[in-house]
């Protein structure tokens, strides 16, 4: 009976785990049709290549840092890589519940989740090695330090700070190391006039952000859906299931509320906005997908949705350019869901103070680790191309490829 | 024992649920590919929006509607939202078998393909907002009502009636209320010549097509596989198992027949054809997936394939302008579905006649509804745009956002 | 308990089976983001066709060839179809672990799986009619042989030939097949210059070969997780969820290697090379994704992609042309992961020889067999398009349709 629990909860985490896998391919998708045509083959090829490299951080000194630490302080410590899978005798004394391999699997992908995040964000003018490095100190080290926190076992979990699947861990710390990122590289040549005014870039092939969108829709099942962590018994399996049902409660109540707000301002169903307004939802279930009832979690995704939109346009009018709304969508949103935890959970004490003192403190650790990297990164090998290498488009530049040969303008026509 | 039964079977009612959910972007995927250009961004947002406000509408209103009611009757009532969730006790007392809230998402995912089957028939020359709250009725009334008649228990079971997945229920009923609503709308502007002859109107992006045929053809698997509704003793998996070959099965035969059929009739392999060939045979295979053996099943998804084929080519003599042949291959493929069952059961006792009850009764439910739904729209607001806006393309129209900016002709050039 | 079990892992082989199939998806959008976009709606009907035929061929002769033979012999014989399903009594008795049907899915997938890696690198000039013709025997016929041979119990088997889920017996294969193609077929004109050397015909849609490349990844957790065969208990739950994560390491280690080698040779991050180094990773861990550890597993996967890299230089300098890279990918590194098993399997006494005379005799049969056929598809009905039909593109013959009707330039202009 044991044995066979604890393989019904290990694939169940490889299921979920594999379609979080999945959203690597639902945020290059959707980065790759919201860029230019110029800038999309180098925006697939990284965001190939940050999967890779987040995994193979992760599973070299991530994993060791986030779960095999001391329970309760702030320094983590190193522990043992992936250690010895469980023996049959773990299981039938019910000292284990699922493959510690399947828990790794679960786990390494979400860190790969963060760092997709930040690719959006600094498109279309940021060097791809420079990313890439950074990658290498974020999914090794800075994101390990704050899921150990949490996740791990550490002060903000013994302090009650509540992050079902990673609102905060997860899309805040992958918002607020893009905006560092962001602030360092300055915004798009011509995103912003001379008068300060934001001026529209559109896309290069919707129906790919579109399925970008839905991928990734389709993988926070798993995201969700597996942070339950167990399946096996009636509460569990209710639990899952609830949470499957608010996800998509969530993401549907962002498209709609979005749609509407479109409609009313610019009298048009503004797609990119709408897209965004379903992954707005989802971001802001995240921190808590269970106790909501479904139509709550549709109201709790409306109004990720709408929060969203408007952080979209504040944050042009300071500047803070982010071609595909990354830092809007998971971290404004980010810290709406966790900030609206406490108004399912007030039953189960969680308070408004303590998710504040979380957020900030994830903020503050995230943000500004990620700034000095990226600040060493600038003054050494320079985070940002030429003019004329964003002029002419990443592809040609760090590819050599372009993306659609046969379609795309010359890069002269297309530029600006 | 029974507590790791129900944990199993919510598992794979979540799974299949995740299947069926995909297909949404499948249906999307699909369309896009099969329209022009310039009507791609709203056919977009059409079938995201769609997705969103028929899970909300289902959750407000149809579950209660389709599921809460008297059993037997015509009248189905308004019964109770998502209940109280089973409780362990429930469980060992072997009340349930699953999560009511796998339960839930498992369905909510069907209304939304019922309602995607409609989105590509009115395509390129509907109003958008015209069809949203075409949308809220179908997904919150008509859809639920007819859905209760069979799988609420109510007189269609009651009869006898079989349509193990919906062909009839799900498939044919989006496409009687496409029916209507193209009937209303007419064919798009230079789809038909003087003399009655249909003109091809290519779609834009043949890849993205064959993406969504093959999105649903694995959705489908979670659509056919998990109405079986149980899998954990031998009998079910057995039989969950079954289903799945013989809906592969059936998605071969169709895309096998008909590409001998395009290659006989236009020596050429007509892709457009082929892929709607494969859905066909996965409507046809819907109304009875499980007692065909895997050959039966072939020629049942060969036949499908060639009807809705033959079904393209005379709604096209009668003027009937569905831009990516839905209605023929939900709607007519359907009827062949639902008849074809017999065939395989006549030892059971499913009899033609029923079937072809069944089929009379949804089909006038769902078109004369939807009909009375699209005239009231079409003299109040209105569902369709004028005749510059067709020409100029729904993108810039209804989204102000062209779907492949840098690619695509000026819309001058590609308007006919 | 063992009514559960057979449920579980009936479960899991469908679940695994279903990712497999999508992985026809993933091969469609890989070859036709890779060929240019004369040549796209040809490349995705026959990857739609192939599928089809493949599923067909095998489920009347495949199935039975490859799993109704005598133990041990060379020569197979034709046993039932898909026999009796397993009785409960069956079950309870221990007789059986999993549902027939499921078994049958699983491995109906596999067949398509190798002939679609034949697709890729014939593509842009073959006969979309005899390429059909080949795919008939090779999938009815040639691989359900040698899939015996191993997999069947076969003599490869009795040897003790090694290979877990298909370094060779699937990839390699299909490699096989398509090297005789490619050999009878000739180079694309145009791809060498009087000098012999090779040009650069970039692929139309890199988006779409970067979401096939994602898709196969995908995939390849029901390919190679699947190919446990069980999973309801501690040991072989563990072994799937390690087979997860050495999937996916040694993935993440092709795509590592191949950017610092593109880096260091061309200076740039050459897209399809490290699209093709993820998939070498993953053909790389293939035969053995149980046995090393992740950090091992990331190096097989690293070294296979360097391997892919270096391979498809050298076929080019010998005129091979294989316009998606398949053979190197498939056929090169599934070779090396084949001999790399006794490196991580040596106390379990798999021999360094009997991996290279299972590779050998699985090569000399399909090539062999392969070369008469398309061989003899020459002298009859011809292979190979006519110039002027390859320099205007294959969707316009085999198909008649654009894949981009309205972007993609004239065929006059992008010929060559």
């Amino acid at each position: 009976m044991n044995e066979l629990k604890y393989a019904l909860d290990t694939f169940y985490f490889l299921v979920s785990g594999a379609l979080v896998m999945w959203m690597a391919a639902g945020f290059a998708m959707l980065e790759a049709g919201l860029v230019r045509s110029k800038n999309t083959t180098e925006i697939l090829a990284k965001n190939v290549a940050l999967f890779a490299i987040a995994c193979t951080m992760y599973l070299l000194f991530g994993y060791a840092i986030m779960y095999s630490s001391p329970e309760g302080g702030i320094m983590p410590n190193f522990g043992a890589l992936l250690g010895l899978e469980n023996s049959a005798d773990d299981v039938a004394a019910g000292k284990a519940n699922h493959s510690l391999y399947s828990d790794f699997f679960f786990q390494v992908v979400f860190v790969a989740t963060a760092m997709s995040i930040v690719s959006g964000a600094v498109a279309e003018r940021m060097k791809l090695t420079a990313f890439l490095v950074f990658c290498i100190v974020l999914t090794g080290f800075i994101y390990p330090v704050e899921g150990y926190w949490k996740w791990g076992s550490g002060f903000l979990h013994k302090m009650g700070f509540q992050d079902f699947a990673g609102s905060a861990v997860v899309h805040m710390a992958g918002a607020a190391a893009a905006l560092a990122g962001v602030i360092l590289l300055g915004p798009r040549r011509g995103k912003y006039d001379a008068k300060g005014n934001a001026k529209g870039i559109p896309g290069a092939n919707l129906p790919m952000a579109t399925l970008g969108t839905f991928i990734l829709w389709l993988g926070w099942f798993g995201f969700n859906g597996g942070s339950q962590l167990l399946l096996s018994d009636v509460e569990n399996a209710n639990a899952v299931a609830r949470i499957f049902v608010n996800t998509n409660a969530a993401a549907t109540g962002g498209v709609i509320a979005v749609f509407i707000y479109t409609k009313i301002l610019y009298k048009k169903a503004d797609l990119t906005l709408i897209l965004n307004g379903a992954l707005a939802g989802l971001v802001a279930i995240t921190a808590e997908p269970l106790t909501p009832t479904p139509e709550i979690a549709t109201l709790i995704g409306a109004a990720g949705g709408v929060i969203a939109s408007v952080s979209v346009s504040l944050l042009d009018k300071v500047k803070i350019d982010d071609p595909v709304g990354a830092i809007s969508v998971h971290g404004t949103v980010g810290i709406f869901g966790v900030l609206a935890v406490p108004l399912t959970n007030d039953g189960e004490g969680v308070s408004f103070w303590t998710q504040l003192i979380g957020l900030a403190v994830i903020f503050a650790w995230v943000f500004i680790t990620s700034f000095i990297v990226w600040f060493l990164l600038k003054i050494t090998m320079g985070i940002r191309v030429t003019e004329e290498e964003e002029y002419v488009g990443l592809d040609v530049v760090d590819c050599g490829l372009e993306a659609y040969p046969e379609f795309a303008p010359s890069n002269a026509s297309s530029g600006q």
